[in-house]
């Protein structure tokens, strides 16, 4: 960390700032310019609290060099982190591909679904039981029930399930049926519920808020890893820009930005980042060119009835097709699918 | 509701969209142009699922005509809401100013800022006795032993107390020392949390999330409302945009628009909107002449010290100098400081 | 076109409306609903202006049906529109990239890298003579010398070349050494100059702005094609968002977005649209995944010593490895390079 | 400016970027840590290319301690600059509103508005003569009979005129005509027509890019300032966000920030900023509270037959109320109306 003094910071005010820095427990070293005075901060500079020093007198800028993220940067943690789900495991050379409805609506519409996705050659099974919804006159998910059919369906299929949890008190009645346990895009920065799923040891999918920056998404799997859970998977679902064309802006560039400042696995979402389910396909390839992990896809069997996100669920026929087309991106950057 | 059929949409695929119309208890009334059907559809709009009626076969759009909020809606409630805390009322021709540090530190810090705004005309006492922080490694607050204290500052100066709740379960005890309970940015859309707010009868101030648009904002104000709290307050904070200058971008045409969309009060928060403390000055100003109900100001006695967003915080001196620069701005709109 | 009506409004409204309309040329079909009334509009709709209507008393919205855009929508012209500049085919099967430096620099400078990415495989040669720079202190580029350099290397290379013009009256020279003309980001809508080179036969690359959405660009390229030149590319190069990491955002939803709503060839811009040298090789695999019909990329034989946009270009060696990853994708997706 | 090495940067890399700064012509002071080394730039750091530095092999961040601006910033020169348009002063105690319609339409409606203004107080008439439109298809201004009708508005009024030039070869034209010339917010960055305005001595409003940021105002102030004119006054007119319930969102926190970095006057454009006639009030109030030297509003006799911007012009009688409305909050931060 690098302290910049005003133009014409006194002395006094520079030993005011080292007093404070060394009560921190770092160290300064000056370096004084014509123009000038830099202070350098020596020591573990976590400790500092960068708006205090920021205040002070004669203080112009501060300029951190190191980033505020530590067990979720590949810094810290060179080699990928691969998840195991089952047998499945996310992260390595496979892609993954998590399919189903954004709800969970009945049991002939999620066993329908699961079956289709499980044919078509997905890896797990996502549903909601719990649906964040703006209104509160919208559908808000079946609940445990839907819970339930989730389950159910994993008997049925084999697949491993993923499923949303919207508030701390309900961590351990989603974890007792999930395997993949998501946060969702509104919840990205619910301190609370992060702290919760921290405490279990269940794989969590956390998606990236739509208006949260990349080093934000890192802060809140930092939340999760710190308090001892360390299957984290990122996800980006795009972020919200002033093109009205699409739900939001997949932040392709994301992907691999990721990658390098990170060892979790990350995980593309084309359904909610694109909202149309007409272009959930080139998305689809894009990401896993760029490098992405696994996909996140929306299926119904008739999406023109489903009780959410109608317009960007693919039909599985559709899905079929697409995991057929993306088996050569995969191929092409050294992948499998 | 209008739904526009696409250029070639078929006779078949117009009765489809009939038939389920009526299944969601509304009628169609048909408009066959040269170019285009066009359906309007009558009856209660709002059970109608957009996603659902936009995915059928020949359906080019749909256009809503009716706002999606109702209870929060000007339209439904002519009559300005007029919010008592005490013997404050909010909301009425007098601008409300709640001020305090972001964060309770200690009994010292509070008091000394407790009697410093409340000398200088603030007519509520804010604090933070739980800090939502993007880092794990940042001062989270001092949780219930800071609610405590703010309940001894409101003893000792008659404030009532602004603060946050983060969490559902939270609730009852926040609730409990608090007389607003305060909804931050990052958990507008926390669905749980609104919820369990709407059930109590404190007054709740809303925070616009960061990322959230006017219309999302009033979407979770019917969140509260439709729970059975009508005593809610909304709060423009500032949204994210590509503007580094300052922390966010106040939106200023927020306040007109919301008071012509709601009947429900507006507060200014130019504190977090800029996070720049000589910004606070200029921006509460504007907010007032815009219309705004009220204000949220950070002051801290010594802002270099303070634990969070000291960049942004006013000193006693300054608070009071602004408090006296209102005045003159509030009549300039007809109302009283 | 279809008008709603106010709620309220009066016959003598709607009568207004309906005079008004008419003097456009058009004609009104009525319908008369309990609550609404609606007016669709028949006949050329683009004669019809939105804001005299939209202000008209009794009106509440228009919403209109047809896109705005005629010229360069796919519905008007199904077929690939496919530009021919010299041997090379742009819009075709083939994946077409051009490359090579930000700026002309110097003559040595320029050769060396026409050579190298000749020898890697690119298809056209880029180089800016003209530079918009946000600094009037910064290197402005070379001027006509640039352009004669530029001219020079493709004796050298036989690669056609690509530059950047920024005013109406400089369209003459820069057409008399370029093959293809540029239209940067800052100038997209600079209406002046799209007239200018929609009077010519060169093929433009039509840059989006970073400001700008997927149907402004299309509108610009309305400019061009309206004024007789019918050789548009459209090249998305990242748009302005909140993200600090990377320069831009890089919209690649626009890519298949495009290629549905126009027949104009798609080229990507990942050098600008990242600002990372770093990231150009992903985010070129991603555009060819999602659909794009080339590449523009930025290549420097000493990037450290680049006078502008150095931290974005490739090292010749770097790009020829990238030419060689990019051909299994362009097989993946059923096209070659 | 500081050069922030990597953590193993060799001795070789620091000797490498030393020579490279001596070149042009600055020199290093080194600051030796025990995790990083930071060199300190002495000299004149303009001199310095950041990119081409932030390239070299071993260097991690530049960070600038300086503004890039200099004519514009307030540092560079501390005294406000006051504008003289014939008797008007535009930045002294003075707010000055400059009022007409948004483009020449006709002689009558020009004269009507003119007088209708000049009647209610305005100080400046605006009216544009050349029309940047979204589409080719729109009206695009009367052109040089536009000009010669607002030259002859003056004759009737006394009002001096602003107009909007669109292109360098036009300014000449536009000049003879004008009193204060307008660059909009479509060619901020036209870097040609910055030059061409910096050759003249008229005064120029240089509208805010609606996607820039305020160092990009800044810079190309500086563009315009550099080439020799010193009468430029910067106008903030609104940025694109994801609100789409206002045509663009009015940074208010602009105003006291551009006061704060430049001694250049600051107008706000309330009419684009909102796009709607009734917020064009609240946000006027707004922006005087906030500091602006000076309006730019709308004002149609009959907004609903405007050929362009309608929805966001204000009827007479509705502009001299606001007139009035303004005077108390000009007093109320000591400047009259």
């Amino acid at each position: 960390m690098i302290i910049i003094m005003k133009h014409k910071a006194s002395e006094n005010q520079i030993e005011a700032v080292r007093i404070r820095i060394e009560k921190m427990g770092c160290k300064i070293h000056l370096s004084q310019g014509e123009e000038q005075t830099i202070l350098g901060v020596i020591g573990d500079v976590r400790l500092v609290d960068d708006e205090q020093i920021g205040r002070m007198d004669g203080v112009d800028r501060l300029v951190r060099i190191l980033r505020p993220f530590k067990l979720s940067s590949r810094e810290f943690h060179p080699k990928d982190t691969v998840i195991k789900v089952g047998k499945i495991k996310i992260g390595g050379n496979q892609i993954v591909v998590m399919s189903g409805p954004c709800a969970v609506e009945s049991r002939e519409q999620l066993m329908e679904t699961a079956l289709a996705v499980k044919n078509a050659g997905a890896h797990l099974l996502r549903g909601g039981a719990f649906k964040p919804r703006s209104s509160p006159y919208s559908f808000q998910g079946l609940g445990e029930e839907g819970l339930r059919l989730l389950a159910e369906a994993r008997e049925l299929t084999g697949l491993p399930v993923v499923t949303e949890v919207m508030e701390p008190q309900m961590v351990p009645m989603v974890a007792e049926y999930a395997d993949v346990i998501q946060i969702g895009t509104r919840n990205m920065q619910n301190y609370s519920l992060l702290q919760a799923v921290g405490k279990i040891k269940h794989p969590i999918l956390l998606k990236r808020g739509m208006m949260s920056t990349i080093e934000e998404l890192l802060m809140s799997a930092e939340y999760i890893l710190s308090n001892g859970n360390e299957n984290v998977m990122l996800c980006e679902r795009g972020i919200r820009t002033f093109e009205p064309y699409t739900r939001n802006t997949l932040d392709i560039s994301a992907v691999p930005v990721l990658k390098q400042l990170s060892h979790l696995p990350v995980i593309v979402d084309p359904s909610h980042a694109t909202g149309k389910w007409d272009l959930v396909d080139p998305v689809s390839r894009a990401s896993i060119a760029a490098g992405a992990d696994g996909l996140i896809i929306e299926v119904h069997p008739r999406p023109e009835e489903a009780m959410s996100d109608g317009a960007q669920s693919l039909k599985p026929e559709k899905f079929k097709n697409l995991m057929i087309a993306l088996k050569p991106i995969a191929e092409a950057v050294g992948r499998s699918l």
